[in-house]
């Protein structure tokens, strides 16, 4: 992680602390951690605690992690927190996190993510009499407009999602289960990515739900399931090249699809590129949403909509801005969305094509690619 | 997931509830709610909450995992929301929750975990004048004892493991990459894993830091890295069969180690098998611990351990008991344990092998299985 890309985030967000008397923040989401300080730890068991303060930045650190935040961060200050008897400082991350709050200033108050700082810590300021305030809010909508640096990367990403998905879309027999197909897509980036990439990490995900049922369910692991002839497939994949993610998804079919199929898949089809066709600088989210919805709702098939059209992408999964009916958010050059509208009807199958795109002054890029018309994506 | 286990686990904490005058349960952490439910989501951006009741088990979810939680749950209600207008019930996660808690009687006492539920929700409860009471431990402490199934499932994962781990060793050499390396593991799980396990879901974690520096960051993801002739490797794998994770690693070397090496290593072998002959039922925790720190200290390499001596496995990666120094738990019958000490020297290297041990009234079983000595994890 660039040094230089890590002060200006963490400038940013001080100089929102100042403007709302805000003396210090608690970041404790792993996402957020890693966007303002560079280091991406593997979270366990053992919890981690960003502390930002006007004039420095602290962590609260487990000592297996000391080395890798001092090769990943500039940390004025690490709490480490021990697991052997006799070292110097506190014994526990709770000892740790005492230390840092004896030190702010009595009354201080205390920005954190709602949504992320568990109880424990939020109960020990709140009966301490600090004033807790709610952050996560500013620090998603920091997120959500990339630089250069970050969209670059994330064009990378894109290419690797694409070609990993090809790899296994192109592979695909029946009698092959989930587990099998995602793995020669993992194999394209296990191979391809460190001949490239240097010195790089690399996030990926995939579930490929197949069959009736388990494509209804969007969001489940892939399983062992084995792929029988007539089978719908939904592939998806994320790759985060040095923590940037871009997402590509296909719906697919292993032999001849249904009449009723082909119907479903070209509606899906069509309220994807309506959105992809409409989003740009300057449209709000909701009516981003509404693209894909009105194609769906004129073919029927709105009650079978359950989902977003769709989300932004980042360090995260997903991330804000959320394309979703009830966003008026003015969309601006930097961001990056996927556009995935999904259609789910039980007994026929679940139907979603996503991609990633980047909104520039310039235009809107899509930095992810692979055919999407239903000819393509039979495997005969 | 078994609905007798489900029903017996959740039966165990209304008992304990009922005990302890709690009211209602809010489980949040995702591992719980498997737990307790037998539902497994991809979580990204959509959160889900299980609340307990005495005469109702309910799910806040959204809509996406409706047929999901219908098809792994006995839930008595779903308090599902939405993405899409004109739905009938809430449009989000927090009018849901507000409904669940306009539901509960005045004054109710609600157990939550609070290294987990975020800090939304509990400020929400306290506001409307619940009483909040902390349950974390008494989960952890349900968990940490598994039932014969949970560890015949665990025992599929040992071989399963061990064997992915054998795959990568034995394919190494100078040139490749840390993420190449793991792909062999990888691979092997992907093709051979639905073979013998229908309708069976597999989560796989691997990381194998390589080389001096890396290898000292006992926590970090494979990168992009070239493995070079007498490197040092830790390769770290977990594989968890329908939820039921094993832990197997070894630290082993392209080339030929230096002496200081080899002696570093056969002190990590010592110390990892005086905790394995040591560990059973009726033994501490701590006492564990201690056998593999003596026999490090007795190398006068004390300084260089900074982590405990092992951790509970099972739905979680790392959970409850901690084989650390602090820790006067007595052992017992059904807990399972990874045992990895680890030593970490700059300029030498870090060293860990881990293996996953089953605790019973007939004694340990070590669930996991390869060569540990040195000459076994030389690659010529």
């Amino acid at each position: 992680m660039n040094t230089l890309q890590i002060k200006q985030r963490t400038n940013r967000l001080k100089t929102f602390m100042k403007d709302n008397a805000i003396d210090v923040a608690f970041i404790s989401n792993f996402e957020n951690q890693f966007y303002f300080s560079g280091l991406k730890a593997i979270l366990y068991s053992r919890p981690i605690l960003l502390v930002i303060e006007k004039e420095q930045e602290s962590l609260v650190i487990p000592t297996l992690e000391e080395a890798h935040a001092k090769e990943k961060t500039d940390a004025d200050h690490l709490y480490v927190y021990h697991e052997v008897e006799n070292r110097k400082g506190g014994m526990s991350y709770h000892e740790q996190v005492d230390t840092v709050i004896s030190k702010l200033e009595p009354g201080s108050t205390v920005g954190i993510e709602y949504n992320a700082l568990p109880t424990d810590i939020t109960l020990k300021l709140m009966e301490q009499g600090f004033d807790i305030r709610n952050i996560q809010n500013e620090v998603a909508t920091m997120r959500a407009v990339k630089s250069d640096e970050e969209i670059e990367a994330m064009r990378h990403s894109g290419r690797l999602v694409s070609n990993a998905l090809e790899q296994t879309i192109t592979n695909t027999k029946a009698g092959m289960s989930e587990l099998e197909i995602d793995y020669y897509g993992n194999e394209y980036l296990f191979k391809e990515v460190p001949k490239h990439f240097p010195n790089s990490t690399l996030d990926y995900f995939v579930m490929s739900p197949s069959g009736l049922s388990r494509t209804n369910m969007p969001h489940v692991f892939s399983n062992t399931r084995q792929l029988e002839n007539q089978d719908i497939i939904i592939h998806s994949r994320q790759v985060g090249l040095n923590g940037y993610r871009a997402e590509c998804e296909r719906t697919y079919f292993v032999g001849e699809p249904t009449e009723r199929q082909r119907e479903v898949f070209n509606v899906m089809v069509r309220a994807q590129q309506a959105a992809l066709d409409f989003i740009k600088v300057g449209v709000t989210a909701k009516d981003v949403n509404q693209q894909a919805l009105d194609v769906i709702k004129a073919a029927g098939l709105e009650e079978y909509v359950v989902h977003r059209t769709g989300h932004g992408i980042g360090v995260g999964f997903h991330e804000e801005p959320s394309l979703r009916f009830d966003n008026d958010l003015v969309l601006e050059a930097g961001m990056v969305f996927c556009i995935e509208p999904g259609i789910y009807i039980p007994d026929v199958g679940g139907f979603r094509h996503s991609d990633t795109v980047v909104l520039t002054e310039q235009g809107t890029e899509v930095i992810t690619d692979y055919p999407k018309n239903i000819d393509s994506l039979i495997i005969r």
